[in-house]
């Protein structure tokens, strides 16, 4: 187990901090306010760096908070994140500021499609991708991942087959994997990449987990990978790093100019320009002490996923799949020989716990809940001994 | 000439501190950024009032800056403000918020129009409104407001004709008007509702300079006028009143639930959630203690005016365009004879100040340069000091 770190063992009370996640989990789940355990919305519990905190004092002390100029230093500061932390050479050119990177999908989706294409998912796959290709009219095109029961995989073979009938000119790969935690393979990643290529699809990669990773792994940057940049978008952000999704900033970045030019376009026709809190606070957070910052926070998860995976697989028929990265867990029920209500019922009327339904993930999804593990130990604690209790009959 | 009031007073220096306002002015007007003078970008150089920035310094004290949930506070402040400044009953449903008003301008564009449709404008106005309704490949249609020499106004029935002929859908107004500094009476304002009736456009109201009314004139929410809530849309943001245009947050608020379905589709397949920040401050803004703030500050405000329209007037061939709202100074410089060049190298080169060019606000601006005076009164006496000397030769 790793050691307990005051930066992240702290309690830090969010009800009543206007904070979805605690806030709305009783009038969404219906699990109580008041001694409910919030597990679903992926954001952390915990304060980011402080240098992130200090930056918007600075804009508190100096008063006046007017049109943002000059983005050299934020252009820098990406920059020099991506080469230090994923050996990844980006231009300053390519990069785009989105509200946040479902916005950023979504202007992907909007430029690059037209209303009726296909736009394909691996799934399960974060929720979010499906309700923006619907919101604007194109079809979701469903490429369910093999699992064997511990693991996720590609089937690329399977793939070409419903991919050719679909119409797709797009392809969204969640990469790491958001909710079943895989880091792809460099393999697996060139066979994404042809995948696309075959099929003539752009292909969104969105890699806001990339700099959550476990020891043991490594996440290569799809931009990494020969023969694609032609087709490719890349999207990251501080916002899941640094648990600042508040200042709804992501990074969309693009290394063909002529796809460049499309999406610049759409954001000028859409009077999108970034806030400043989330300028100076990414400037602020992709800096040295950021990365330190990072390195504690992995290895703090590293031991919430230890605790919560042990804890629940101690339960027969439950299974948490083991996470290489990302800090929301993934745990299947199918073994309980339960239905879906049965075992929902059971985590959030008896134990408690509101957690992210696996329904809305896509195929494959049905038998599985996502617990967010991304809070102080106790937490995860209380999380699996209510767990075992909940499904005490089993053992 | 209004007292002294150190809030107003103090010079805060924004040089150096990612404005684009102060930062930018060389690089762009070739204005010298060490003793310029900066007049364009329509911020302003003060704090907000101490309860918008506390709510900033609360969320760092908390210290996690997650998913926001829960907006009533933030739509009850809206409603309060716009009952008890404006006498305008909002329901909250009809609230939007964008990331500003340029983002909500775009969007009544891309939602409520296609591609090769007109859209009036009455110029000269906002150069922004002809920046996004070119990059959505609509059209502008100018409709030129009519000018005495001190003094705008709606000219009906040339218009009539114009729109008749120019497939138009919407129509933009600017209510209090920027840059000529209108504030329209009721009468006016019926009469743009009925235009837009006879030609069947949705009217976009962009009320973002309401609460900078001076005394003397009232400022009539177009909401309130009868027969338009069908086809309107309004816009309103804190942004502009308390100086926090960093935020990127806007109102855009629509009476008609069909408009406003047909919004929301837009707002979620784009993917736009605003930033907490905007609306912390939004919430703190909108109260007692903003308000008491926004009178002191256009009781400062109106003695910039007053210096600075006497200080311009004095110059012959010059005019400051009297405002009624805004601190946009709109100043004639068609009594000089000169051509544009010539009064525009004087203002950057002599005076060493940075306007707005009054060519990017279409139609009528040829003759025209827009001062922002809304910066410690020092600011405005050395502005008028340096343009009276620059112009010496006129004397």
């Amino acid at each position: 187990m790793t050691a307990h770190d005051p930066r992240f063992d702290t309690l830090i009370e969010r009800r009543g901090s206007h904070c979805v996640k605690w806030d709305m989990m009783e009038k969404i789940y219906g699990v109580p306010q008041q001694d409910g355990l919030a597990m679903w919305v992926a954001d952390m519990d915990f304060r980011p760096p402080q240098c992130v905190l200090d930056a918007v004092s600075r804009q508190v002390d100096h008063g006046i908070v007017g049109y943002f100029g000059d983005d050299d230093a934020y252009h820098d500061a990406i920059r020099w994140w991506m080469r230090e932390r994923h050996g990844w050479e980006v231009e300053a050119d390519a990069i785009f500021t989105t509200h946040g990177l479902v916005n950023g999908t979504a202007m992907c989706v909007d430029t690059f499609t037209a209303p009726g294409d296909g736009i394909v998912l691996f799934t399960p796959v974060y929720h979010a991708f499906a309700k923006v290709i619907r919101a604007n009219d194109r079809r979701v095109v469903e490429c369910e991942l093999s699992y064997d029961g511990t693991r996720y995989a590609p089937d690329f073979e399977a793939w070409d087959e419903v991919v050719e009938r679909s119409n797709a000119t797009m392809m969204i790969l969640c990469s790491p994997h958001n909710p079943n935690g895989r880091v792809w393979t460099r393999a697996e990643l060139e066979g994404f990449a042809a995948l696309a290529r075959r099929h003539d699809l752009i292909l969104v990669s969105d890699e806001i987990h990339h700099d959550l990773v476990f020891p043991g792994t490594t996440h290569v940057p799809m931009a990494n990978i020969a023969g694609i940049s032609d087709r490719l978008v890349m999207m990251t952000s501080t916002t899941k790093t640094f648990n600042i999704a508040g200042s709804h900033s992501g990074n969309v970045i693009i290394p063909n100019e002529g796809l460049r030019a499309r999406f610049a376009k759409r954001m000028m026709a859409l009077g999108l320009s970034p806030n400043s809190f989330g300028l100076f606070m990414a400037t602020a957070a992709y800096s040295p002490e950021g990365a330190a910052w990072v390195d504690d926070l992995i290895a703090y998860l590293d031991g919430n996923r230890r605790l919560f995976d042990a804890g629940l697989d101690a339960i027969p028929g439950v299974k948490s799949v083991p996470l290489e990265a990302t800090y929301l867990s993934w745990v299947d029920f199918s073994g309980t020989g339960m239905q879906r209500e049965e075992f929902t019922r059971r985590v959030e009327k008896d134990a408690r716990i509101a957690v992210n339904h696996g329904t809305t993930f896509g195929k494959g999804g049905d038998a599985f809940l996502r617990f967010n593990i991304a809070t102080p130990r106790a937490n995860v604690e209380a999380a699996v001994e209510r767990m075992q209790k909940a499904f005490a009959d089993l053992q």
